[in-house]
């Protein structure tokens, strides 16, 4: 007889294998989109594609779901392995839950779409990709029925589950309301605010590609980013990928600014410290991984938006850029940093938005895709929807849709219930700094000295240290004492943006 | 009843998975020798190792044993498709010879040596790496003898056969006792010439990196790379790595010399040459790789030694050479760069040795090694046996072990049988290049235009088209008229080195 703790231990060994797997394919996947050769695209994509496939095959074999069933009356197991067993199902129920004729077919789509879009982006002609896309969400709807009937909720909320899990459009609803009713009116007003004060000098460029890196590294090493298990690269767009042993981020540099440089690669670094503190002894199974896109996106938004653009931060960083790039005069002032890192204005492009106005960009997609999703939304008619609802949320509308519906991959590559995460990871941010600067009142002044080791530290206890042992609400609820709410992101905003 | 046909297709299937699982690893193992961070090693020695593991697998696993017997008695093979069979075969003989134990103790035993051997190195210190040498050593012989009775050859051939496919001491042993015959007095004619000469003149440095990367690129470029299918890095030890479609080389730079990882380039760009060569419909099949280590190595000496060192090529990149690093003077003079870059002298380091000297190290190890394998030279006279050897055959005797039987890691990290390749490649270079230039007039003097096609087209056809569908020996009788003859080597050796 097989003494019941077998199950277990033989879903660890299996997950173990599939985790090796992942990583493979996680550094194989990043030299694909730092370094690759253009030319080996087809025969990279043959080598992700066989990898995937046996860790797909792993994941579904039938024996998995035979040790799973074993192991769910297992009553010896701690907390960590009881969170592991759930973990694990999960991936599995997700994974199981949709025929794998209907997964091939939507791969394919996804491919066909998102090369097609890149042309139409271009062309700024939406209805050239119109019926690739139309094939996308007709099959997007198709794997949301099976994950529904699987998991027991909604369409919609199935595809937020794989990206956000437990996620479900219920609180969102009521999160993002509140947000839809006070951000018009704060926009507005910070937008007339910072109207009648002067504007922010602009520092003289152009800023040398190598100095931007170096000061890049710097920053990141004053942030605890460990370069003995990381590095620094470049690709066309940024990204942290890698493993936690091995973290790898990558920006791009433009030498008229560089800002966007910068704060991108403090943004990555925040989900670089989220994975290097991912719980060691836990690498390679599914709880040790982190929690969740919207977990993710709240500790590179934390680092970028709560830390890196304070007043505080400004204080130590100008004089370093100012050396950095050889700089002098007025802008290279701590205030005039801070002030060009605040800079609120209306725009169409969700990527290049400020904090204040981005929630307003996720708001619509949110929308838009539950509609799409729901059928009570027409493709042809996603334009006008797009354009109508951006006069709603921010007053302007573009003047085309390479500016509009056409900007993001998402939907086009499949990506169908990941925005909302966007926007509720910056309000995981600002409720998680909110609390460990009220735990911990040496966090912010450190800040003005370079010095994120107690920031750091209250992160690897209360969010990294806890990986998926525990549900994104909880994690927040032991953190911060109550779960996610609106009202705090906006006192952030209205503390920074009218100083009240 | 199962068309025999489907045997060999069968087959196929299974060897393009494992040929897609070696891709993927090569990349990563590239990836470990570049660009890694020495913290991840342990997490990536991992991946490796499941990696390898699943590729082991499909090529030992039963069925592939059956496939293969039923294969055998296929009449529908075309004249590929019977060599592709014949390396499956090969490569399964050699995976399965060995039991899995003995694979894994022999693999233990050779990084624990490995590791003792850098320590030992730098001290100079061989009696401490001894005992781990003499594991390695045992567990080899174990090896050979379980190979020997599965191939039906001596134990070294059976060695040797997995780095030379077909290699056989017999045909060796003629060929270097005839290098021996004349190389220690043709050695010490062409040093007393080069003495009675003025001295080249040095190139003034320092020389940038920056600036040795762009002659290289631009050198490798001349040559006919495809940087849309590879890469030039950096990494401690130079190395051809990566995939036909994306082959990726290295060197190591010093600002004080050029000519090392400029030569290190030209090698390396030999190699990469052939591997982006090889036939692309069987990439992923056995038959569709470079034949085996000495005519690979042919090809990197071919474009360094014969080809680079010429004094053609001198015409062609002194003025390169001189714009790039800004140089003037007589040092940069093609006559003066060839005169350098063909410097002949006695030294005790293989891997520093210029091509007439360089045979004698290999001799040297080629002799020992036997005689370790056969049992006939103890481990503890090693020293003494190498010095002997060094004196008879160079004339020289190294002062410590360091410069020594200490200097080469093959035999501590298990590469036994190795060692004859590299002079091997070095007689095939001057075999092949000689019958390229007889085949057409043409190469030499387009040498002088940096104009490498006709070469290329000629080794394509005559050596990288032919992948493994030959054996070594006929790919060099079908491109030369002969078997290997060491004769054409010292004529190539006293044309150029003694004018006649």
């Amino acid at each position: 007889m097989v003494p019941s703790m077998a199950y277990y231990e033989n879903l660890e060994t299996r997950f173990r294998q599939l985790g090796i797997l992942n990583e493979a394919t996680a550094i194989l996947g990043w030299d694909a989109a730092t370094l690759m050769p253009e030319g080996a695209a087809g025969s990279r994509a043959e080598q992700l594609a066989v990898l995937r496939r046996m860790s797909h095959d792993i994941l579904t074999g039938p024996e998995t779901g035979d040790l799973l069933e074993g192991a769910a009356s297992q009553r010896d197991l701690d907390l960590w392995r009881q969170a592991n067993l759930r973990e694990m199902r999960r991936l599995w129920v997700h994974a199981t839950a949709v025929p794998g004729d209907l997964v091939e077919a939507f791969s394919r789509a996804c491919s066909a779409c998102e090369m097609k879009w890149r042309e139409a982006r271009a062309a700024s002609d939406f209805p050239s990709v119109l019926p690739d896309l139309q094939e996308v969400l007709s099959l997007v709807r198709e794997v949301a029925a099976a994950k529904s009937d699987r998991l027991g909720v909604s369409p919609y909320d199935a595809l937020l589950d794989e990206y956000e899990p437990g996620g479900r459009t219920a609180a969102i609803d009521v999160l993002f309301a509140e947000l839809a009713t006070f951000l018009p009116g704060l926009i507005e007003a910070v937008i007339a605010r910072q109207a009648a004060l002067p504007p922010p000098a602009e520092p003289e460029g152009p800023f040398p590609v190598e100095a931007q890196r170096a000061a890049g590294i710097a920053l990141m090493t004053q942030l605890g980013f460990d370069f003995n298990h990381g590095r620094l690269d470049v690709s066309r767009h940024p990204f942290c990928g890698g493993t936690p042993d091995d973290v790898r981020i990558t920006t791009r540099y433009d030498e008229a600014d560089f800002g966007r440089a910068l704060m991108g690669v403090l943004h990555e670094t925040g989900h670089a410290l989220y994975e290097r503190g991912l719980p060691a002894e836990w690498r390679l199974q599914p709880v040790g991984h982190a929690r969740g896109m919207s977990l993710h996106e709240s500790q590179s938004l934390l680092i970028e938006m709560q830390a890196c653009r304070s007043p505080e931060f400004a204080t130590f960083s100008a004089p370093l850029l100012r050396r950095t790039f050889g700089g002098s005069g007025p802008a290279w002032e701590p205030q005039n940093l801070h002030k060009l890192a605040t800079v609120v204005k209306r725009s169409f492009i969700r990527v290049d938005a400020d904090e204040v106005t981005y929630p307003a960009h996720v708001i619509l997609r949110y929308r838009l895709e539950r509609a799409m999703i729901a059928g009570d939304l027409a493709l042809a008619d996603l334009p006008g929807a797009w354009n109508d609802g951006m006069r709603e949320l921010l007053g302007v509308a573009p003047p085309d849709d390479r500016h509009g519906c056409l900007q993001d991959i998402h939907w086009y590559d499949g990506a169908w219930g990941y925005f909302p995460t966007y926007t509720l990871g910056a309000m995981t941010a600002a409720q998680l700094f909110d609390a460990a600067t009220r735990a911990d009142p040496a966090i912010r002044p450190s800040l003005a000295e370079g010095n994120f080791a107690p920031l750091l530290a209250w992160l690897r206890t209360n969010v990294h240290g806890k990986a998926s042992s525990l549900s994104t609400d909880e994690i927040i609820r032991d953190a911060t004492g109550r779960s996610l709410d609106a009202k705090v992101f906006e006192a952030h905003l209205r503390r920074r943006y009218l100083g009240g």
